[in-house]
């Protein structure tokens, strides 16, 4: 069993349990019989089990489809899965390289790919910050699957721009409001959703 | 303009045109208009514009919601996008590991990625293997979204290996029927479907 459950919310019909895989957790029997891969996330509905978290967003769009996570309309739908599909294909790989060498105190040995990152990473961060002109939201109102998917990798690149050894590669991300003010505004936004505290993982607040 | 088009489909109100990187079709002023990332594919439907292969699906899936590419219920639209999603997570970059050096003449030079790639793309073969037992389809009938995602990638691999550097790397998936009867057969399925000539790339005829 998890060793740490996020706080049930008692107006929400589900249980939020938080997977340590450094301590073993996605690699037990049970676990794997629910995702055989070990992954997280996963979401299980009575019989239904869904993993991938993009996969879990269009399952619940279609289980529940109020409040809408991928718009209304056939133009929102493309426009909010061309702007998580476009991240994925080109802002991911430039965002990891920075983020997991900080996050896992490898930065030293993996400077090189640190700095060819900066340039595409930054490239990407502008394009969010142009999608966010005269908008709250990436892609429609209210927030879309977009907006979830992608705020993740933004919230961990502030994070590992705060690290101990992020000085010395200049990321010039932070503070974000000074680099890119329309995505620290919408960050800020997300981080003022009802349900954002109950999401955010525990060991980040140390 | 491109050079080429598909031949036009009397019974579909559509026109499919088919743009050559390497003679720069996609990097003209009008086409980066139309895609600043200068990537195909790309749906113009009047006035809307999608890119991202899977987005335009997403967005087609809306528009035209018969036949359905995303399941009809929300079990299926969330199983759909897992699997596609699994395959571009975990099976794209071994099976581009394989196919691109044999493309490009580059296998020699990158036989240490080639070899490493073999067991976790025989891995995500195996998977789609177990998906079609008892099954045309790696989703739901009719063929999903996921069957028109994947298809592409098992069709380069079997072209791939065919290459004249391919036997060295004893790659075990020629023939495909006798590695993987299952998908040989939804192959075959795929490729028999009404519309398919019209898709094949005239330059794989060579």
């Amino acid at each position: 069993m998890p060793r740490f459950r996020f706080r049930p919310n008692p107006h929400n019909p589900y249980d939020v349990r938080y997977l340590q895989a450094s301590a073993g957790e996605t690699t037990t029997p049970e676990y794997l019989a629910i995702n055989p891969r070990g992954k997280v996330p996963v979401l299980r509905d009575g019989d239904i089990i869904v993993h991938e978290s993009l996969a879990i967003m269009a399952y619940l769009d279609r289980r529940f489809p109020d409040p809408p996570l991928f718009g209304t309309t056939p133009t929102q739908t493309g426009h909010v899965w061309q702007r998580i599909l476009e991240f994925a294909n080109y802002a991911d790989d430039p965002m990891r390289s920075i983020i997991l060498p900080l996050y896992f105190d490898t930065a030293e040995a993996r400077a090189a790919e640190i700095h060819a990152a900066r340039k595409p990473a930054h490239d990407e961060l502008a394009l969010l910050e142009h999608a966010l002109s005269g908008a709250d939201w990436l892609c429609c109102k209210p927030l879309s699957a977009a907006d979830i998917a992608i705020y993740p990798v933004t919230k961990s690149l502030q994070r590992a721009a705060s690290k101990k050894a992020a000085p010395q590669f200049n990321l010039q991300v932070l503070p974000i409001a000074a680099h890119y003010p329309r995505i620290d505004a919408w960050m800020a936004r997300i981080e003022a959703l009802p349900n954002y505290e109950r999401t955010y993982l525990p060991h980040w607040r140390a």
